[in-house]
């Protein structure tokens, strides 16, 4: 399957390297893709017959530009030269956005109505339109992976799509980001504020050094809204969720909490309420039962309730950008086995 | 799809029931299953339009045979009679036989042979040839779902396939007997003997009359053996695994590791070392850091370790019947999808 990737960002950059790390793990396993063309938004580096992903991250890991790599054709048109060139998949690793959902969306739309599969770790476009996407992929037999956009290596989106295949998916819930994870767990273990264990998280990189889509709430607000338009087929906006964050929370409450054997968690959880769907996030006090419990640090988990397969608890999800990269991976190699009958 | 389903034990029975709860769901999700055929040993009801599930599962549930069906046709020869009748997927749910994997190791070679996709919830031809089928399967263009075969509806199977594809699994570990599971909490809660929970368990029908395949292990060893052939691509026997049961266990031992903060679990484990794999089945003695902890009942979990996708933990599985035809009806589903791109 050739394939094109277009951002070369720190997901990118990943992604190439990913490849070049799975190359024999993938001719092994009769899985057979070829890195074509990788662009950004001055160009693109083009090879018929793959690019070497060994040289070529070599060259970006040397601080190169992609514009350095000696094959690199500016001011091409890079939607004309995919199309052109019998590209089969789309790997999008543009920037996210996510009051318009630019530029993925357009790049998104434009692929799959040419019937070329996209995958992609850009939340912005699925947010701001995923049935609209959705509709497409399916008018034009094409497929759409965001199995990366609510918890990179967290089998979340997946997970309900193809492992409750035929249950009805009444209730979802998730701890679904790493940062206010962290944070509560400093704050239990060390005995430290809400402000000193954000300095943390900060120094050690976790935390951004403007935190307010993190500890608001909105990160898991925006991985919940995903989850239920997916896989509930609700048709919510980030307006119609209740959002709290984890800033108001106390070092003494959290303690106390810990006497009682007990943890906050910030849980996103989206309900079927007759014909409609509650989302809300909110910081819950939860104890050793709670399949949450131990999800701690870095690790996310999603919950599902489901008619006929019951309950399912999918917890994991390795942060960083190689396991970011090896979810759009998983993605692309799943729409492989699918075209190319390749499961054994 | 044309469905055909071979065998009305109690899976079967549930499986015609489930198809006919799941009437208006499949039609909205634009998912077209049609189950023209159902057979036993003696013959097969067949019709060309679509057999009526309610009516049929009505019949049957009333104390009626297949045989008594006014569409019974006796002694037809039901591998032709699929074959000729344009039946695309089979539900083989045949008894299990663990040493000569009969008769579903026959039909499923067969119908894989014909190209017709097979799905099964017998592990007993999954247990004695998995390598063999997918074999066939791959150069017939057909898919063998077997996701049933290793904790019903539990996605351990399908997970380590599709959730964690393009990494390496170099460690597997399950929890994946919910009879063993159950006497152990007995012991733990009630403060009972081996020989009473198990009475317990055999009185509320979770165990078996003859316990021996739960209690010794061996149900544990099958599974964490098709785990690893299957996902590890090993190609082990059942000899080839140290297996443990929970016959041992004293209620003194169970009570010392609850003042622990401790419990005891089955655990199967299936590891790479080199080119080899190394699979045992031990009772361990785990504290509450465990993503095995809180599995408690008949829930059952599996963990797998990976290389770029981090570990991943799935807990759930409801059981039962229902749950049982729900997970054949999810790999039939995830076909169906492939094959007509209804993803979204």
């Amino acid at each position: 399957m050739r394939l094109a990737l277009i951002g070369v960002g720190n997901v990118g950059k990943a992604f190439i390297k990913l490849l070049a790390m799975k190359k024999n793990f993938l001719l092994l396993n009769n899985i057979e893709l070829e890195l074509c063309l990788v662009a950004n938004s001055k160009g693109a580096v083009y090879s018929q017959f793959g690019i070497d992903c060994n040289n070529l991250i070599g060259e970006l890991e040397n601080g190169q530009l992609l514009e350095n790599n000696i094959e690199f054709k500016k001011d091409v048109d890079v939607i004309d030269l995919i199309k052109a060139c019998g590209i089969e998949t789309v790997i999008l690793a543009t920037p996210t956005n996510k009051n318009n959902g630019e530029p993925g969306i357009t790049y998104i739309k434009k692929f799959l109505s040419y019937g070329i599969n996209v995958v992609t770790a850009d939340k912005g476009p699925v947010l701001i339109d995923y049935h609209g996407l959705a509709e497409i992929a399916k008018r034009n037999k094409a497929r759409l992976g965001i199995g990366c956009t609510t918890g990179g290596a967290l089998p979340s989106i997946n997970g309900g799509i193809i492992e409750l295949a035929g249950s009805d998916v009444y209730k979802i819930e998730g701890v679904l980001n790493g940062t206010t994870n962290f944070i509560l767990k400093e704050m239990e273990d060390k005995i430290v504020s809400y402000e000193e264990a954000l300095k943390t998280a900060q120094l050690l990189g976790i935390a951004e050094s403007n935190p307010t889509l993190d500890v608001e709430g909105f990160d898991t607000a925006t991985k919940i809204l995903i989850l239920s338009n997916v896989i509930m087929k609700s048709n919510k906006k980030i307006e119609d969720i209740s959002i709290q964050g984890i800033t108001d929370i106390t070092v003494e409450k959290i303690q106390k909490a810990k006497e009682e054997g007990k943890r906050y968690k910030l849980i996103g959880t989206a309900e079927k309420t007759g014909d409609d769907v509650n989302i809300s996030v909110k910081l819950e006090k939860i104890n050793f039962l709670s399949d949450f419990y131990n999800v701690e640090g870095k690790n996310k988990a999603v919950k599902y309730y489901s008619d006929t397969l019951g309950e399912l608890t999918i917890v994991g999800g390795a942060s960083g950008t190689i396991p970011a990269a090896a979810s759009l991976l998983r993605d692309i190699i799943n729409i492989y086995r699918n075209n190319n009958n390749e499961w054994y």
